[in-house]
C-alpha cells in the first residue's frame, strides 16, 4: 500500500505531453495552447484616445479652470477607425472619439463633459496633463511580446486575446482518448429492467462525464460481467486509447478479475493499493504508452481516484501546467472522523454565510453513497494521523467543482 | 447611473424560464435539470455486503477472538450479481463478496482479513456485530425520494447519479440562444490584414466563449461598422434570440448609434449606465421577451458585465438555482485605489504560497488592458466608498473561473 503523494508521482512518471493539432479560434474554449504565442504587432498599435473629447496639446490647457476657460480652435474631428488627417499645434484641438488614433502634435485628451463647443471653437474648463485620458501604443501587447505560453488553458479572455492578436486558428494539444469499462456480474445497463442482486451502472456515466469536463475524449466501452474472455476482448479494445479506465473487480476476492487480466494482457502493473479512502483498491499499470487505471467499484471512491489520479494526469498529457485544486479555510459544520489509519477524503458542501465559509459533512461518507457525492463540491482532506475534527473548528477544504 | 444591484434587479425581473428538452444522459452533462428526479426504487434494491468475507449470525462471533476462533459451516456462495440460494441459521455461514445480497438469517459480515477457510468450514478471528459490514437496502436513495430537484446543474456525480436510478434521458432546459454584434468602424475581423487606427474585434470572441461556458448557445453576427442601417439590419437578426449582446457605441458621443438603433428596433430601454468600474456605460433594453444588452467597446468592461449581468441572467434563463460567485478571504500583495466614485472591480490573480491565499493585483486596471483578464482569476469588488487598499490587507476575492 503506497501513499497518495508516491501514487500520484509514480503515474505521472508515466505522462507525456500529446502531439499537437489545429483548431479554429471559436472551437478553441477549454483546450491547451501548444504553442507559444508572441504578438507580432503592439496592442493598440497606435496612440488613441481613451475618452471622447478633444485632443489638445497638453501646455495649452495648463490655466483653465471652470472659472476661466481656455478657448481652443477645433481644425478636424476623428472618429474611431480612420486615419488622422490633420496635425494639431498650440491653440488648436481636434474632436475625438474614443479609439481613434491621436492626431499628431497632440499629446492628451480632455473629456467632452469638461469642454463647450461653440461654433469653430471649444472652451476647456479643466487642465489636463500631458498623456492624459490617452492609451498608448502597447498598452496592452508589446510587439514581440510572448502573451500566452505553451500550457495555457484557453478561456474566454485569452480566445479574446487571441482574437486581438488576429489569430484565426491555433495550435491546441489534442485530446486525450479514454476508454472506459465498468466490470462486475452485478451491473445493468440503465434502462433494462434490474432484477434482485443487481444494480445499475453509474461509474462508467460519471467517469465518461468527468473525463469529458476535463477536456479530454471518452469512450464508453461498457459493461463487462466477471468473465476472463470477455474482459480481455474489452480490454484489449480499450488499450487503443491513451488511457484505460476499468472500474470494480480489483479487490482480492476470486472475482475480481482486472488485475489478472491486465496482467495477461501485457499491463506492466506498477502500484494496485493506495493508502486513502475512499478508494484503496485502486490499481495502475502502463502497456506501451497507455495508462491503466483499475478504479475501485464504489461509485465514491471511483469518482475520487479519478479526480486524485486521472485527472492530473490528463492534464499533464494536455500540457496545462500547474494544476491544483483551490485550498481555502472554512469553518466545519458538524463532526468527522477518521479512523481509517489511511488519508480520508470527507466529501463537504461548502457554503457562504454572513461571509464566512462553512464545510457541512455529507451526512454518509460511505463508499457506496453516490448521495454524497451529489451532496458536495469540495473535500476535505484528513491526514492519516488526524483522528478527528469537532463542530467549529477550522478545516482546509479543496473545491472540486 | 444605477449601482450594480440595482440593475442586476432590473435585469432579473425581465427573465423567465425556458422551456425544456429532453437530451440523452451522456449529453447531459453542464445543462440545468428541468425536472424533479425522483427514485422508483430504493439504492441498494437489498440488503448486500459492504466487503468480501463471510455472512455470519452476528450473535454466533460474540466470544471470537484471535486466540480462539468460532468455526462456522460454509453452506454456499454468492458472488455479486446473483440471487442468494441457501439462507443460513446459528452456526452457518456463506461465502459472500462485495455487492452480493446479503443471504436470508445473515445479518453481519466478517472480513475476510480475519477468517480462515479449512474445507467446508471457516474459522472466524473477529467478533462483528449486527449490521456490520452490511449496507442496507436503500442506504444511497430511498425509494420515492426526491434526488435531484429541477434548477440542479448536473455535474458528473449527478450523471451517475441519474444513471444509479436508471435513467437514460432525462430533461432539461434548452439553452438560451444569445446572438452576439461587436459594433465599430475600428474593428477589423481577425485574420485579415490591419490598418492604422485599426483594431482586430475581440470582444465578440470572449463574449462567444463566454456564452458557450455559462451552457447557452452563442452565435456571433459578427461586425458592424457605425452605420445607422446595417446596424439596425443586424440588430433585428439578433432579436429573434433569447438575448442579443452588442459591444462598443453605448456612450454618448454622435458616433455611438447603438441606442438610437435599438430604440428604433423597438427595444424599451430599462438603464444605460451603471455605478461600476470597469463597465459604466451599459445598456439594457428588452423587445418582446428579447434581453437586450448594450455593453462597452473596452474589453476588460465588455467581459465584467457580461459576468456581473449577462451570466445571471442566462443562468436564470436555465433555471440554475443559487449561483453566488465563491468569496474567499486573501492576502493583498500590492495596493489598490479606488477613485471613481464607484464600485470597482479589480482584476487579481490568486494563488496559494504556503497555506495562504494572496490575491496579486493586475499590474494595469485600465479597461482596454485585456490582458489583465488574462491575468486574473478572482475579483476583488471595491464597494463606492473604499479609496484604497495596501499590501498586506486581507481582502475579500471572488473566483471567476
Amino acid at each position: 500500500m503506497i501513499s497518495m503523494e508516491d501514487a500520484l508521482e509514480i503515474v505521472l512518471k508515466q505522462v507525456s505531453v500529446l502531439s499537437s493539432e489545429r483548431v479554429k479560434l471559436l472551437s478553441s474554449l477549454g483546450r491547451v495552447l501548444s504553442e507559444n504565442i508572441y504578438s507580432d504587432f503592439d496592442i493598440p498599435g497606435f496612440n488613441r484616445a481613451a475618452m471622447d473629447g478633444y485632443a489638445v496639446v497638453a501646455k495649452d490647457t495648463v490655466h483653465a479652470c471652470s472659472d476661466r476657460p481656455v478657448t481652443l480652435k477645433v481644425i478636424d474631428e476623428v472618429p474611431a477607425g480612420f486615419k488622422v488627417k490633420s496635425a494639431i499645434s498650440s491653440g488648436k484641438a481636434i474632436r475625438i472619439m474614443t479609439g481613434a488614433v491621436l492626431p499628431e502634435g497632440a499629446d492628451a485628451v480632455v473629456m467632452v463633459e469638461y469642454t463647450e463647443a461653440r461654433g469653430d471653437k471649444v472652451m476647456v474648463f479643466r487642465s489636463v496633463k500631458r498623456g492624459e485620458n490617452v492609451s498608448f501604443s502597447g498598452e496592452d501587447v508589446k510587439k514581440g511580446e510572448l502573451v500566452l505560453p505553451r500550457g495555457t488553458l484557453i478561456r474566454p479572455q485569452e480566445v479574446g486575446m487571441l482574437a486581438a492578436l488576429g489569430k484565426t486558428e491555433v495550435y491546441v494539444t489534442r485530446k486525450p482518448k479514454v476508454a472506459i469499462i465498468s466490470t462486475g456480474d452485478e451491473l445493468i445497463e440503465p434502462g433494462k429492467t434490474l432484477e434482485k442482486g443487481k444494480i445499475y451502472d453509474s461509474n462508467s456515466f460519471s467517469l465518461f462525464s468527468q473525463v469529458l469536463k476535463c477536456g479530454a475524449d471518452p469512450e464508453r466501452i461498457g459493461i463487462v460481467p466477471d468473465d476472463k474472455d470477455e474482459l480481455l476482448h474489452k480490454v484489449k479494445m480499450g488499450l487503443s486509447s491513451n488511457i484505460l479506465l476499468l472500474s470494480g473487480g480489483v479487490s482480492e476476492g476470486k472475482y475480481d478479475l482486472v488485475k489478472e487480466v491486465l496482467m495477461e494482457a501485457g499491463v506492466k502493473p506498477l502500484f494496485w493499493k493506495v493508502a486513502v479512502k475512499p478508494g484503496k483498491p485502486t490499481f495502475f499499470g502502463i502497456k506501451e504508452r497507455t495508462l491503466v487505471f483499475g478504479l475501485p467499484g464504489y461509485p465514491v471512491s471511483s469518482m475520487m481516484n479519478f479526480e486524485n489520479l486521472v485527472k492530473p494526469a490528463i492534464f499533464k498529457m494536455l500540457g496545462r501546467e500547474g494544476y491544483k485544486r483551490i485550498k481555502i479555510r472554512a469553518v466545519l459544520k458538524g463532526e468527522i472522523k477518521n479512523s481509517s489509519g489511511r488519508k480520508n477524503f470527507i466529501r463537504v458542501r461548502l457554503i457562504e454565510e454572513n461571509g464566512r465559509c462553512l464545510a457541512i459533512p455529507a451526512p454518509s461518507q460511505k463508499s457506496g453513497v453516490l448521495k454524497s457525492m451529489v451532496w458536495a463540491n469540495a473535500v476535505v482532506v484528513l491526514s492519516t494521523d488526524v483522528r478527528k475534527v469537532k463542530n467549529g473548528e477550522e478545516v482546509l477544504v479543496e473545491i472540486l467543482d
